[in-house]
This record gives structure tokens, C-alpha cells and sequence, in this order.
């Protein structure tokens, strides 16, 4: 018999928690800041109470299922990683269980490894792959450290990560390129865009073309508007091709954003020629953690 | 007749003064951290005099150039960019002066431009290049942001920036990969250089190769003190790739650097096939502006 399901995606600076009906229905949803870096060890128990603790006296039956950083060595205990490729039948076996009371477990499960050239990992986006429910298929998870990951045959072949976020961040924020960009004015973010694409593909690489932000603006050729924009597109166009360099230039690409990540990586790989099946995270984590859940009951 | 000549590189955060006898001899130098970002408006002749006030005193005949940020638009007077490709001698009708006292003027260097695809600028590394006396070749001048050049019958011809070294510093300092860095130990130079050589080869781009040095660590398979090196090595790497994608693959390259940035450049592009020319950056200053005043004087 299916159970109704509490499950939370906890990362480390946010928790999104989910009750989930024994027919597979949302019933409830949040999102709250307490990520794993604002829980002290021990606080584990006290922290579920304050994000789902409603959730239990909703549904006392509820099997709970927990996903991301919350499993790893900074988290509340550590669920080894899986080494790809990995079905999700195994992603189910090597879950582990806490205990929230003494009367009641949870389930946390194991994050993905690959050794493929490099050694990389990731926590909490194998559920989100796992959701999209792919035989065989490229999916694209974009992020402070973005995720490419290849699917066949069912199982999570390979991935790999790309500091897309973090870099853009340190560009726009931190570095010289900073002090000329503006808030974009009309116009400014299709420009940006359509410069910081063609930059992405310039024979310099990326460490050229991020520099053009600065001497296009100088010779006011560019408003100082369109410097965003350029560094989005630039470096979501050098991940498109860095991928592509990876996993070969699938026409299809499964893409789980939404808001401005959904737009800007849509609108590149749209650019790039990729036919782009755009899933929101929610949806596909609570695809990937009731099929991990009935995994874990089988 | 030669006159004695009193010389400034005159950048953003410091000055490098020199005075240099009717000979060609340096007969002093200095270096100082009074770059233009620290000058006022109004505040170059007081600056000037406290640079090189006994270098005048000195050699009260000397011709005075400047080169660098001070004829930027936020340095004493701009200079305007003289545009590729460009011979010393066009270099040197494109200087300006500026009024030290009512009765000495001094020499303002223009800055180079290039636009071959994308915009690009220099000021003061033109005078380097002049420098080498090259008829034709490749010259990499490592820093903040490095440039690389090709001269062709003793003119610049085209020239590119790289962030390389801003991009470093932001990556080993401000991003998630400095929490993992610690101070290197015995070979952990050795072994980051060499990861990082194979990262900026690797398929994946520079995106995905940079958080292999987060992975890497985390599962203890690169010490803390290789994630330094590696970041070097890669970025780099990366920019030497660029620069061969923009310039072709020249057997031989004119390193214009020293310490710490001779090494890895020499380092990277040693490892890259490339026949390494080193000159220290004073000595091709000094060569450079010597050769640009003789233009002048002509």
C-alpha cells in the first residue's frame, strides 16, 4: 500500500519540504532558509519539527524521505555517494535512516559520484534527474554550480559540474567588469545577450571574452547595461559548449529551472540549436523523491 | 645629440621611475606605490616631483616620458589610443605633453587599440613590446590582465587581453574553492601544476575544470596545497590555448615577466612546446621607452 510521503529537498542554504499524499498529490509545500549550514549537529530533529512538523501531525503515517546536502559529511550524518552510472534502484538502496523520535525514522538518501577524467559530485540533483523520468536523455540543472548529466538505459551514466553561477557572481559583483555594469536599460538585455553569445564562441576563450565587457563599454560600444546580460550569456554559452564537448551535441536537452535561469539558459540553448523540455525543480523533485520513495518501500 | 632621459611607467596601483644617462645607462631606478588611482586631479606635478624630483636635479636636461594609466582618461591628460597595427615611430607622433612647471613639459605615451573581432586596449605594455626590438613574433605579458601580441615587420599588428590573473585571485581567495586551499607543501606545487595542465585540456572547458579542484580535495585525492597551483596551471593553460587559437601555435614566445609569474608562464608554455625568450618587464620598459624617446627627439 502506498504511504503518503514528507519529503524534503534540504540544500545548504534553503529547504523546500513536500507532503505528498498516498495518491501521489501535493498537499502542502514550503520553502524556509534553515539550510543545513544554519543547523548545528544535534539539530537536526528540532529543525524537521520547525519546517515539517505540521506536516507529521498531518499525516501520522507519512514515510519521510530527505534529499540533498543534508546528507552529506557537513549534514546530519553522512550517506555515502553512489558511484554513476546508477539506477535509481540503487540511488534507493544505499539510502540510510536517522532518527527523528524514538518512534519514528528518516530516510535520507546517498548522493551521485562520477569518475569520469575528473572525480565530481553531487547531492540532491540525482532526485531532480531521477524525477524526469528519462531512458535515455541529456539533462541540464542549472545553478551556482550547474549540473549536465547523461542518461541511458534508465540509469545516471555520467555527469559533470560547471561554476557557472559562482563565476557570474564573481564577474558581475567582484571584479573590474563590475564597475561599468548598470541595471540594463530597454534593449540592453537582448543586446548583452546576443554580444556575450558570440563572445562564448570568440577563439580566445572565456578569459578573453569576459574582458571585452569592460573595453566595449570603454569605447562606448556598449551600454554599461548590457554588461549583465553579456557575462550571463558568455558563460552559459561556454557551459553549453563545454557540455557539448562532453556529452556530444544531443538535440534534445532536459532542462530544470524556472524564473530568470529558466529564461537565460533557455534562450542559449535555444540559440544553440537544442530542442529545450523545461521542467521547474519542484516538479521534478517531487517526480524523483515519490519514485525513490517507492523504491525505498519496495 | 642623445640627452639623458628620465622615464615612468606609470600604472593604476604604482609607478616604476628610472633615470637613464645620454648613453643608454640606468643609472637609477625606483618603484613606488603612487599608481594614478592614488593622484588627484591637479596632483601629477606634485606626484611627478616626488617620483623623480632628484632625477630632474640630477640630469636637469633630461627629456621626460611617461608611460602607462597616466595618459588614461583618468590619469593626468588622456592620450588618445593610437590603433593597430602600429610601428614605434607611430607610437611616438601620437604622444601628447603635459606642463610639469612653466619651464619643462612632459611626454605622454598613447595607449595601443586593437579591434580584431573584439575591442580591445592597452596602455603601457605597448612600451614593452617596443621594447623587444621583435621584427616579427609573439609576446606574452603576464598580469591582473595579461596580453599577448604579434608583431609583424616591427609593427603591433594585434594584440588580446586575459583576465588570467584577476580571475585567479577572485577564484583562490573569493570563491568556494579558497575555503578548501591551504598553503602548499613539498610537492603540492608540482602536483597542482600537473592536475592543473590536464584541466585546461580537458573537454569540459574551464567552467567545469575549475570545481574539479573542490572535488578533487573533498575526496582526498588532491592536497588542500595543490588548489593554488592547479587554479595557476589551469587558468594559465587556458589562456595560452586562447592565445594560440587567436595568434597560431609559434614555436617561440617573448615572455615579458618575472618572478613568480616567470615561473608559471615559463613553466606553462615550456610545457606547451613553446620555445620560452624571458625578459624582465624593467628591462624591456627601459629598452622600449628609449627607443620611443629617440622617435621623439627625431
Amino acid at each position: 500500500m502506498p504511504k503518503p510521503l514528507i519529503a524534503l529537498d534540504w540544500g545548504t542554504t534553503r529547504a523546500r519540504a513536500f507532503l505528498i499524499s498516498d495518491k501521489g498529490e501535493v498537499l502542502q509545500r514550503r520553502v524556509a532558509d534553515q539550510g543545513i549550514q544554519s543547523i548545528s549537529a544535534g539539530g537536526y530533529p528540532a529543525a524537521f519539527e520547525a519546517l515539517a512538523g505540521d506536516f507529521r501531525r498531518a499525516a501520522p503515517d507519512a514515510a519521510i524521505v530527505l534529499a540533498g546536502m543534508v546528507g552529506s559529511r557537513n549534514g546530519w550524518i553522512e550517506a555515502p555517494y553512489v558511484a554513476c552510472p546508477a539506477a535509481p534502484q540503487d540511488l534507493a538502496a544505499a539510502a540510510i535512516t536517522a532518527e527523528l523520535d524514538a518512534r519514528t525514522t528518516a530516510t535520507i538518501l546517498p548522493g551521485l559520484s562520477c569518475d569520469d577524467g575528473a572525480f565530481d559530485v553531487m547531492r540532491g540533483e540525482e532526485t531532480l534527474i531521477v524525477g524526469l523520468g528519462l531512458a535515455d536523455g541529456i539533462a541540464c540543472l542549472p545553478g551556482t554550480h550547474s549540473k549536465w548529466a547523461e542518461v541511458k538505459d534508465g540509469r545516471i551514466v555520467r555527469f559533470a559540474s560547471f561554476m557557472t553561477g559562482e563565476v557570474y557572481g564573481l564577474l558581475r559583483n567582484n571584479s573590474i567588469l563590475g564597475r561599468l555594469a548598470q541595471e540594463p536599460q530597454a534593449g540592453d538585455a537582448d543586446e548583452g545577450a546576443a554580444r556575450g553569445r558570440a563572445g562564448a564562441r570568440r577563439a580566445g576563450g572565456l578569459l578573453n571574452s569576459a574582458f571585452a565587457a569592460r573595453t566595449e563599454v570603454l569605447a562606448g560600444r556598449m551600454p554599461g547595461g548590457a554588461v549583465g546580460p553579456y557575462l550571463s550569456a558568455l558563460l552559459v554559452g561556454q557551459e553549453i559548449l563545454g557540455a557539448e564537448a562532453l556529452f556530444g551535441g544531443h538535440s534534445q536537452v532536459h532542462l530544470v529551472a524556472d524564473g530568470a535561469l529558466a529564461e537565460s539558459y533557455g534562450g542559449e540553448l535555444a540559440a544553440a540549436g537544442r530542442e529545450v523540455r523545461l521542467v521547474t525543480p519542484e516538479d521534478a523533485f517531487v517526480a524523483g523523491v515519490k519514485r525513490l520513495a517507492a523504491g525505498l518501500q519496495a
